[in-house]
């Protein structure tokens, strides 16, 4: 893995803004003030990442990104784990060798907006539906549609980069926070599983539809992937709990699977149970060997990451009011030693060790690997 | 490096506060309502770090740590690049293979803070000089030790851990800051490197000779170390510029050797010039590279390291608003394909891509290592 980092070069050409979707190329030595732009790509150093394509060497941010619907959900956690639980069911149509990621560009700002808002006279597009002047939580018809996401997968065709696939993601919601006057006190329509998977399903359909009327997008698989978009309270974001395929062509999504996927804080509160008694005991012996040996540690918890009830990754943070040198580094040596010894060996793990605010010392491994390697950041 | 990782083992033993400095051992099942206190240590998985000492399972704070004389001195690198220049010293003269470190216990900080406070009818051990009553810059006698600090070292003998060194630091000011009146304004007094070579020396014979009247100290070999404490509108801490040993027995230090160290930060500023240019070359050629490619970036800018006129270790922080994972992965993928291009090979670097407060991505690579490797932070 690391030794790909070596030969990494950067590939140049240009994106000719055709309608089929093709990144027309051109040398290193097209003039700059051609009407086209650059395409270079960022090459990775891990087989299981994309490559992303740049345009004349900037990073294209999907314009979609951030948007939501008018609600008042509101948890940070949300944004990063819909954006990554998306990349991991790409991967499972699109994959890392073949395929180049680009941030989403066929669904533009406007055009996202109107979807998410609810369905109106004045916005016949939007997914969400009519407002039947309800206020009762029971009675009135709530946000389904948090936000939206898209991922653009490109294949290198000799010189060309041609667009061969898309990944479209329907965040759900499971509460849908509202008011009844501005500024008002906040209330809760609480949307069940099969509420969210059958709706999801339908606004899926809709989404690939429109899309298909879009010349580029009518011969490419498009990916929908359902993801629940967790409650504000929670200290961990939500989960994708089912995707389909929309293959060439067709103007439905089929192929649907059920995605089991679930994220949890340790230690778990409020009598709620491990997702794996076994995983969570690893962690509360961890945690306990740390603290028996630093008692003035004010915190140790960890955001576990199960894919089909298996453990797949472990973000264990530790905040400390170390800033010595001599005592981040022995201490970082002691976690390393009590991680090997605790916590399970195949999940993806990261110990980030910090005081309030900043990062002193990272330890990591990947999944499936037994060594730790650990960094204790230096400051001169 | 990462395969001694998993050869850790925790020794355990005991250690009886014996005059002679030696910790006697027993074995794991000793009762714990013994008089005495368990020993443990730390493995490292790096060669050139330190073990630690642990006592009771439990890491030894300096007391002294943190403590300064009264002065205005206010530079938050400071005391990390003290404590940081103190160890590789120590380095030099207690060999992390043989030896264990503790953070020094024969400095009490009631003793530390009265070497530290001028020289006075109620404080006869004040280090720093009487008050002459002179406020004028140059004719008062300014405060020139800022800072102590102690690094004690053990050995292992069977089951023992035996002290068997110590290495003393003295931060020494660049400049002594002042006010005439409380709350007033302030005053510098200049200390010119002369200055702070000799009286650092004087000081450095008076300590150890103080030490020698302990017990404990009396044979082991004493290493002194004089750092110039930076001042307080840098961006970096000071650095060490000599170093002596007192040889077991001996009341004075002698074997003076100079140190050529120095930290600077890039790109400079004020016309300064760069330590070396075609280092602080290479970093422009990076920085340029990566904000070409990604105009938005708020800053990238480097601590550099050097001993001896050569770049030791690069700490280089990249701000940037970037939150989206596909664009962070990205970005790290770029920038350590940057760094393996324009980075000089030898020194060790970090690479810090951070937004406002957090850490996102960590690029790093060993002395003398040509192989990055890079982490991006995961979030669940």
């Amino acid at each position: 893995m690391k030794n790909l980092a070596k030969v990494m070069t950067l590939l140049f050409s240009t994106l000719l803004l055709a309608g089929c979707g093709n990144l027309n190329n051109s040398s290193l030595s097209s003039k700059s003030n051609e009407k086209s732009s650059k395409v270079t790509t960022t090459n990775t150093s891990k087989s299981d990442q994309y490559s992303t394509l740049l345009e004349n060497g900037k990073y294209h941010t999907s314009a979609i990104s951030g948007l939501s619907a008018d609600s008042d959900s509101d948890n940070n956690s949300n944004a990063a784990a819909f954006e990554h639980g998306l990349m991991d069911i790409s991967k499972k149509e699109f994959s890392t060798d073949r395929y180049y990621l680009q941030e989403g560009k066929f669904i533009s700002a406007s055009t996202a907006q109107k979807w998410l808002d609810r369905k109106s006279d004045k916005n016949p597009a939007g997914l969400n539906p009519e407002d039947n002047g309800s206020t009762d939580p029971d009675k009135r018809k709530p946000i389904y549609l948090q936000q939206l996401l898209e991922q653009d997968f490109y294949t290198q065709n000799g010189k060309n980069y041609t667009l061969s696939g898309m990944t479209i993601g329907l965040a759900m919601n499971d509460v849908d926070y509202y008011t009844k006057e501005k500024y008002g006190a906040q209330f809760e329509t609480k949307i069940s599983p099969e509420q969210r998977l059958s709706i999801g399903k339908q606004m899926a359909d809709k989404i690939v539809a429109r899309l298909r009327k879009q010349p580029n997008l009518k011969k490419i698989p498009i990916t929908v992937g359902l993801y629940r978009q967790n409650v504000n309270d929670s200290l961990i974001g939500g989960s994708f709990f089912q995707y389909g395929v929309s293959q060439a062509k067709q103007k439905q999504v089929s192929d649907w699977k059920a995605i089991n996927q679930e994220n949890q804080v340790w230690p778990v509160i409020n009598n709620e149970k491990p997702v794996n008694e076994s995983d969570s005991d690893s962690f509360a012996n961890f945690k306990n060997h740390v603290q028996n040996y630093f008692p003035d540690l004010s915190g140790v918890t960890a955001q576990a990451h199960y894919q089909d009830k298996k453990l797949q990754g472990l973000v264990i943070t530790i905040n400390t009011q170390f800033y010595g040198v001599a005592q981040i580094n022995s201490f970082t040596q002691f976690v390393q030693d009590a991680a090997n010894r605790y916590l399970p060996q195949q999940p993806m793990i990261e110990v980030h060790i910090q005081t309030v605010q900043d990062l002193q010392a990272l330890i990591t491994k990947d999944y499936n690997s037994k060594q730790f390697s650990s960094h204790v950041l230096t400051s001169y």
